[in-house]
């Protein structure tokens, strides 16, 4: 049985990613929040199931651990079928890893400025030329992507995947963030949001009770 | 044919990565060497072959472009053999996985306070305690491969492979800035900087007529 560890949904974007991946498998799995900051999530980093990882999301599967979002992808694309995570077409998925790998290393400003809080709304407010540059960068991704690669369905690649399940957290953030978008890319945040992982995610953060001040503003 | 198009092997150290990744593979590649911020290098982002990722590592695999160190291992692992690049224990793979994924978008500090440059030696000088934290992480996942799955070979899953790829910059670092280490770290930097791929592009980067200021300090 898998066991996914994750932080405050509210809060944790990398543990977002995680959990989708977990629940794109299909695989059976149960879940461990750890409040993060709490004497719990002290005790799981110190001794507990965090003690070789020190983050979230960390997956457990029987007697293997591994973390790190890329890392639980590709595990469970191997443990299931590597169509269920990644496109058949082999450019498709090429570019699909690669928009992957630039959003797991990349957008540092959008990350700082907008950090993930998917129970909050905020007024629209000016962008520094970094983030925006950001911002710009990942609708061009996603622009090419779904031109190129989308057909006919939602998604980036057309059916919902690993592409997709990364950038979540950024859609939410484009939404909370009321950042102005061009159609296409208004849509696909569209998209993202009505994907019932996604939805059944958000809808678990709005009843978590935990309110940290640090990722509240 | 592949073409891997890269950066400057003095100073860009994805392009380092993507490069040992082609080395690795064993298929027969052609290369293009992109001066970095020259009109070369200006024209390929513009209109050339850098167009869509704007980045090097880039790899041409006939029609397909990807790009980013760790989309073109799992690519190449997929055209060739996993366990040429992934340990063919699952505890192991994961691991590996793990780490080089943490490595992929992990370790600022010491990104930004020791910028690659294999072609110089600097005298000892102290870390911040930023930098020495994501020096003691890299030092402590080492350790945990080495003892754990590194067995009779000299390298962290014992067999030379994508962790190792991933970490080789870090591990020229470690040295270039003489920092110190512990035993078993020191010995797998000795081991990643005699491998044959890193050593031959260390010697092509001695080659190299090009010096910009902003990687000399």
């Amino acid at each position: 049985m898998l066991d996914i560890i994750i932080g405050n949904r509210a809060y944790s974007s990398w543990s977002m990613r995680g959990w989708l991946a977990v629940r794109l498998s299909g695989l059976p799995f149960t879940e461990t929040l750890l409040p993060m900051w709490s004497p719990e999530w002290d005790t799981a980093r110190a001794t507990g199931p965090l003690a070789l990882s020190g983050k979230v999301p960390t997956l457990v599967d029987g007697d293997v651990t591994l973390w790190d979002s890329l890392a639980i992808v590709e595990h469970l694309a191997e443990q299931t079928a590597r169509d269920l995570f990644w496109p058949t077409d082999p450019a498709a998925r090429a570019l699909a890893r690669s928009i992957a790998a630039e959003m797991h290393s990349g957008y540092p400003d959008l990350r700082r400025d907008c950090g993930m809080n998917v129970r909050r709304t905020y007024a629209p407010a000016p962008l520094t030329p970094a983030t925006q540059a950001d911002v710009d960068r990942i609708v061009a991704l996603w622009t090419l992507a779904r031109t190129r690669f989308g057909g006919s369905g939602d998604y980036l690649f057309g059916d919902y995947g690993a592409a997709d399940l990364m950038f979540a957290p950024v859609a939410t953030r484009f939404r909370t963030y009321a950042i102005p978008l061009p159609d296409i890319a208004a849509r696909y945040v569209d998209a993202i949001l009505a994907h019932p992982h996604v939805a059944e995610w958000i809808a678990a953060a709005h009843e978590e009770p935990w309110v940290l001040d640090r990722y509240e503003r």
